[in-house]
């Protein structure tokens, strides 16, 4: 029993999905037929102010009308997240209980911004002030000349920052910050062919301050520094950690340490300290901006009853479309140049929670669990994948994202074209055309959600990425597993130790390849 | 009946799926200990010369060992491709015959590259001949100076440029090139802030010259030559086109019309003129060996029969994981920054050419037809997406690339880590390790395939891609459907122009969109 699932009625839980077994599938056709309210009953909106402190407001409008999910279908989802214990898992999410009970931790990366216990709240803005004054330290000068900087982490410490950099810098940004995350020294050559060393800081963001990769990346960092004529590479390292002890052993000053919680997963780590290459682009404002968002999507989360709640209301379709469909995948695609990396950072977020095979107590898990995330950018993708999801044969839910403020100065033919594209695709999955030549017609009936930004800002970022976690969250919730673990990548880091070391046994193939690849 | 299926076998096919679905699933564990030569035999090797001409050769070792495919199922699946006719597609692949019925076309991407017939290999030969000439003559500044070259073309027309030139152009390229595909105005506007006017070249590449993203992307990219003091923007066009007229039409001189065969497709069309902005970038050399690359994966496809055959053995494990074991996506992991976007490349080949849900006969397809194929980059991807892989509930296909010698001049040990890793996630799945602790046991027998190229050349990137089409090639052929029309893309674009012309009815949910996006 933890946090997690202290409210869990096994026999309700069961009881719910038998009863979603037992109800008939209805085709999107026949569920607005039945239904002239349909769009409105199943559109959402979330709003935020459009500057800290403002009255006016901008959001985010979410449109569920083009899923399966009918009248009978919520219902017995609502009752399913009763009998999950839902409002008490939520309830320990924010309050600090335990919810990740195999590592025996909280999960506080809500308090990062505001939503959690006061002392949650407090350490975090301590932490987060702390940040605030070496960013701005050094935009005014503090480290010398400082234009680029190299910031180093990989997973959870590289794809929050490099997502919310592409998206906020598109115009400008203050330093020009290179995300580098591969072991592959080309990925690190790369970003030297783009910097001028001596001006150039190096964020090495690692929660254990261990991670090989960074590692490594992080000591070929201040080689090429030293080669470059810099005299002390190591005062131009700022570390972001939850091992700040680490850091210092390893040789950065404490006054570039900034720490983050223990209790805040790498893959939730963004609105932390590993988001300090964000606010070094962006400026303290556009963060703020950022958690402003996140926040906003917090409190509706964590006040919405049922439907009502829009990141449950979105688990309900996951868990309608993996459980009762067999759905092994869904697809996100962002019509956004500005969100070309959220595709990545959701697979990781959804994948890496939720992709377990046992629940909280440790039984096998009574259902499928997280789909395969994956997806691209429109409109390109409708020129590379789209042909599979009108014409192929599996079914898959697809979530498109769009602003409907253009970010770009062109002619605004570019941006009213890519919106009606948006538009059209979700149209064109549900309506299906039948033809006479059966290679020129389309079934339809395929499902799909549409989120539309008033426009894509930081604070529009920050409550993206906060209703995917909440999302998530909700997901893990109904299917009683725990989201905040992530042993499934323990295996392979001991076996590429054994192959270092050549002790182990290898199966013959492994073997052969060590060999090949000149490792044996 | 078609060059495709005249030696289909229908009763054939129907009896070796019978016969496949009867065999009992071993694990991976019980294929090796039953067979000592096993990894030797599942191991496959594709060599090229190292450079035109010579007799040293270089190539790629690809290891099928740990996938579920054993004697008896090898043995079956050479019966499917008998009875799907495998040989006499593969014959009128290569021999100019109607392999795209639905459009009454050959497929003649393999001549691009000297494999097909002797007329088509001369056109083929005589176009690349003169887009060699244009090559040179910009390298040698018949233009003026020319530093950049924004390339604008989507889907086909993009991925394959922007893939080989990633990945080709790490420590130099002749021209810095940008390839823009988005109707989003960003990015254009991002590939002006890297391009000085005055310099650059503009490269419109569509098939049929009236895609609307390129084409609006292109009377941008004029207005911004024209707006930042480019005399003659139209002169600074070079078209690449199955439709020459078109772009004649539209404005650019015939001397800068580089042309292509109808008879490739866009997804196929890397090696053609689509290729100009490779050529730009690499020089004609480069070029020519990826062409060399390509077509020694040809050779070995039109060669080698039954299990021999590695794109052949890779259909056979594609079908085996989607139609026996029920898999809806496969992965592939590039474990070399320079294969970044190899994923994305094979994602449109292999959807766009087999996510369809009818035979070339217009029955419907006798199961699943293209899985969903996503990835990305190892390491990153192991911080990331593996979790799932190893603990999740679904059964994912795993394809590893990888190159023996290093692309970085950095300490040996980021390479070495690099490959340490590809090789130990491949045991690793399969291996699995249980544990007392349910959350921290791997179920192993998960399966995967490894492919080692001797270095990540421009031989060895045509060598993958030509793997892969013939795979795609080798996929269709074994379940009867046509992979080179694309008539799932048709609705989308009809239903957009619609909602640009406000004729047409919608569902309420698209018009309530179409309202909140200020369409409507």
């Amino acid at each position: 029993m933890s946090g997690l699932d202290e409210g869990r009625n096994k026999a309700g839980v069961a009881a719910a999905w038998s009863q979603l077994r037992g109800l008939e599938a209805r085709s999107l056709k026949a569920l607005f037929a039945g239904d002239a309210g349909r769009a409105a009953a199943m559109t959402r909106r979330i709003d935020w102010p459009v500057e800290p402190g403002s009255e006016a407001q901008a959001g985010m409008t979410i449109d569920f009308a083009k899923t399966h999910l009918g009248e009978a279908e919520l219902a017995a989802f609502e009752e399913l997240a009763e009998a999950a214990g839902f409002t008490a898992a939520r309830k320990a999410l924010f309050g600090g209980g335990i919810v990740n009970p195999t590592e025996g931790r909280a999960a506080t990366h809500g308090a990062l911004r505001g939503s959690g216990t006061p002392a949650q709240v407090e350490e975090a803005e301590a932490l987060l002030a702390r940040m605030g004054m070496l960013v701005e330290a050094i935009h005014e000068g503090a480290l010398g000349e400082v234009r680029h900087c190299i910031a180093i982490g990989i997973g959870g410490s590289a794809l929050g920052p490099a997502l919310a950099i592409d998206a906020l810098t598109r115009d400008l940004a203050l330093v020009d910050v290179h995300v580098v995350s591969n072991i592959d020294g080309l990925a690190l050559e790369q970003a030297f062919a783009a910097c001028d060393p001596a001006t150039t800081l190096i964020a090495v963001a690692s929660k254990t301050f261990t991670t090989i990769e960074t590692m490594t990346n992080a000591a070929s960092a201040l080689k090429w520094l030293a080669e470059n004529g810099v005299a002390d590479p190591g005062g131009r390292v700022v570390a972001l950690t939850a091992a700040p002890e680490k850091a210092v052993e390893w040789g950065v000053d404490e006054t570039r340490v900034l720490p983050f919680p223990e209790s805040v997963g790498g893959r939730y780590s963004l609105f932390s300290s590993i988001g300090f290459p964000i606010a070094l682009a962006v400026g303290m404002d556009e963060f703020a901006a950022m958690l402003a968002g996140a926040k906003a999507v917090d409190d509706h989360f964590r006040a919405a009853e049922g439907r009502a709640n829009a990141p449950l209301l979105a688990a309900f379709a996951d868990q309608y479309y993996t459980r009762l469909r067999g759905c092994q995948t869904r697809a996100v695609f962002a019509y956004d140049e500005r969100l070309a990396l959220l595709p990545d950072y959701l697979q990781q977020l959804e994948m890496e929670s939720n992709g377990k095979s046992v629940t909280v107590d440790g039984e096998p898990a009574d259902g499928p669990t997280a789909a395969v995330t994956w997806g691209g950018v429109g409109t390109d993708a409708q020129h590379a994948v789209f042909q599979l999801l009108h014409q192929g044969t599996h079914l898959i839910p697809v979530d498109f994202i769009a602003s409907i403020a253009p970010g770009d100065d062109l002619d605004p033919a570019h941006h009213r074209t890519l919106l009606m594209n948006c538009l059209a695709q979700g149209a064109a999955l549900m309506a299906g055309k039948p033809s006479d030549d059966p290679a020129r017609a389309y079934p339809g009936d395929r499902p799909s959600t549409t989120y539309l930004v008033d426009d894509c800002d930081a604070a529009a970022l920050g409550a993206l990425i906060a209703f995917h976690e909440q999302r998530t969250f909700a997901n893990a919730v109904l299917m009683g597993i725990n989201p905040f673990d992530q042993f499934g990548v323990e295996l392979g880091k001991a076996i590429a130790k054994q192959i270092d070391s050549g002790e182990g046994e290898f199966d013959p193939s492994t073997t052969a390849l060590m060999k090949a690849a000149g490792l044996a």
